[in-house]
């Protein structure tokens, strides 16, 4: 039976995770959860963020639930840095998946598109680029400062996101990936990204392609969301472009995410992509259906296809019963995600 | 009389400079205009990109009028470093301005938002970051590859920028700034930037202020638009949030810009934000309100306030007598505009 590590985190975090925990048990009984303390409120305490411990003994489950880590009240960058990058990195989770789609019965805020013609999967590479953490700064608090960040690609790392993106995209039913990055000013990292895309893609002769600039990805997904299937795209672009096609099809509050390393190698890690709210935190109130969409991200990366189709099915339930503008109860959607999936 | 340089380009650009040029004549007659030929078809022809002969011309000119170069035959990179970029840091044009209105008979793609509304601008730099051109690679087209680009961040081109924007702010209604990046992942530029802006934030208590990740802020231009007065951000953020801008107020056919170099050391140039569109260049169905409040800010640049405003007001008038659906004819639409603006 699967062993999953559970990371509630901050603010909303916990309330989320426990109805994601509820719909697993419901449709997948006897998974074995660890509870792991981090994030904001345990750096506070101990100045801990993520103990080599605690990294060990991560690396020994099949996958982690995430909630949500941050507050405020913590400098940026530190947890960041020190526990998110620093998990998606370790574990070499080089797939970060963030699927969207527009269900029939959520008010998106695009007077152009309906319910249902909006179902793309944005395939952000999750180990280099802008997010490699190089960079420095000199003669720092001083007229002279200079500050430098680097981004960082590899063929290898590369190649092996846009292989997934494409595997992907064979599987569904558009069959087509949009390769996005701004080839025309990052002439060297872009050339790489076109080189990699275009040896794929002779690999998937059934598979349709185009590319785009990140500029224009970022209008097309707000005029024209409809036109995606598979989207694959550097760390720092596909961070920006998944919050635009979160923000099309209903908000953050519907977005999951899944940070994968498809080898197994190393745990996969789900979560969903909205932050830990502290403004709305212990009063109920948070939506749970980011956090349960990403609970069925992991079941299916852990084989059990089936029961990921139950939990999307009853999310898709839930959704398409909603009445817009009555207020939500954490509890409430979890207890009736966790019933639509067992029906 | 001002003298300016007309680069006319590739595609739709000939067709909407002449509609600019129009209503320029028609509310400051005199202005000395030359002619520039540069662009794909002149690389086709020539193979040059921008001899150095004509930078030197150009530098002599109070302003650029710019209306789209480039074409899919140019390898990607060649007219964008070479003439682009290069007139942009050549000149030191660090104000890259990007305003966006939901203009009243506009219909915008958002269902939340009314016309009116939405009234931001974009203060985009235009001479750091990952657009510096430092990068390269390494064991290019072997597995080994890899590649760099670099984003360059000095406190002297941050703390101009941001200064503009605030100048800018201060003269507006809502007077506030909002900062867009990435601090939490790209620590070392983004704390450069907070420090900056947190010290000219200090020169301005009347003004504002506030701080979004560029995630965040991507969503939010969708979501909420409505919010933001004006944004100051670096070069790549700037270029895809103005895109964002330019979608949810009615498409890139209306968004104009500026690069400006407020020292007036060398000239600005303005220029739509939309590209060459080869599909349907020729044809006389391009719209040049771009190009036309292009040269609104231009003429506000030159100092002709009354002038840009009376343009301004022509591109409202135009906009609210629209019927959508009606296809328009570029020649007529710069015909209407004149006539408003000396009405
Ligand atoms: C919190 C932050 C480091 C993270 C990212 O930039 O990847 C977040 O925005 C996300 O999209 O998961
Ligand atoms: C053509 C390209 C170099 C340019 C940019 O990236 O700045 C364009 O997208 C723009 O926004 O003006």
């Amino acid at each position: 039976m699967a062993r999953i590590a559970v990371v509630a985190g901050d603010g909303i975090g916990p309330e989320v995770v426990g109805q994601a925990r509820k719909v697993l048990d419901a449709v997948l009984p006897g998974i074995e959860a660890t509870e792991y303390d981090l994030g904001a409120a345990r750096y506070h305490r101990t100045g801990e963020v993520l103990p080599d411990s605690v990294l060990t003994e991560l690396a020994g489950h099949d996958a982690i639930l995430l909630g949500a880590v941050g507050d405020p009240s913590v400098p940026p960058g530190v947890l960041e840095r020190g526990l998110l990058l620093k998990l998606r990195f370790a574990f070499d989770q080089y797939v970060n998946l963030r699927p969207s789609r527009l269900w029939p019965g959520v008010p998106g805020p695009l007077a152009t598109v309906k319910p249902g013609e909006v179902d793309l999967v944005v395939v952000r590479e999750g180990t280099e680029g802008l997010y490699a953490g190089a960079g420095g700064s000199l003669h720092r608090d001083t007229p002279a400062e200079v500050a430098t960040e680097e981004s960082l690609n590899t063929r290898h790392g590369v190649e092996r996101v846009v292989r997934d993106a494409f595997a992907r995209a064979a599987r569904r039913e558009r069959r087509k990936v949009t390769l996005v990055h701004k080839t025309n000013v990052l002439t060297h990292a872009g050339s790489l990204w076109a080189r990699a895309f275009e040896a794929v893609a002779a690999e998937h002769p059934d598979v349709a392609t185009e590319y785009q600039h990140v500029d224009a990805a970022a209008m097309f997904l707000v005029t024209q969301p409809q036109r995606y299937d598979v989207v694959v795209t550097d760390n720092l672009f596909g961070d920006i472009l998944t919050d635009i096609a979160a923000a099309v099809t209903g908000g953050i509050g519907l977005a999951a995410s899944g940070c994968i390393n498809p080898s197994g190698a190393y745990p996969s890690m789900f979560e969903p992509v909205h932050g830990s709210a502290p403004d709305i935190a212990g009063k109920g109130l948070a939506d749970p259906v980011a956090a349960v969409l990403s609970a069925a991200l992991l079941l299916d990366q852990l084989g059990h296809a089936d029961a990921a189709a139950r939990v999307t099915a009853a999310v898709g339930a839930e959704l398409a019963n909603r009445t817009p503008g009555v207020p939500l109860r954490t509890e409430e959607v979890g207890d009736r995600l966790a019933g639509y999936a067992v029906a």
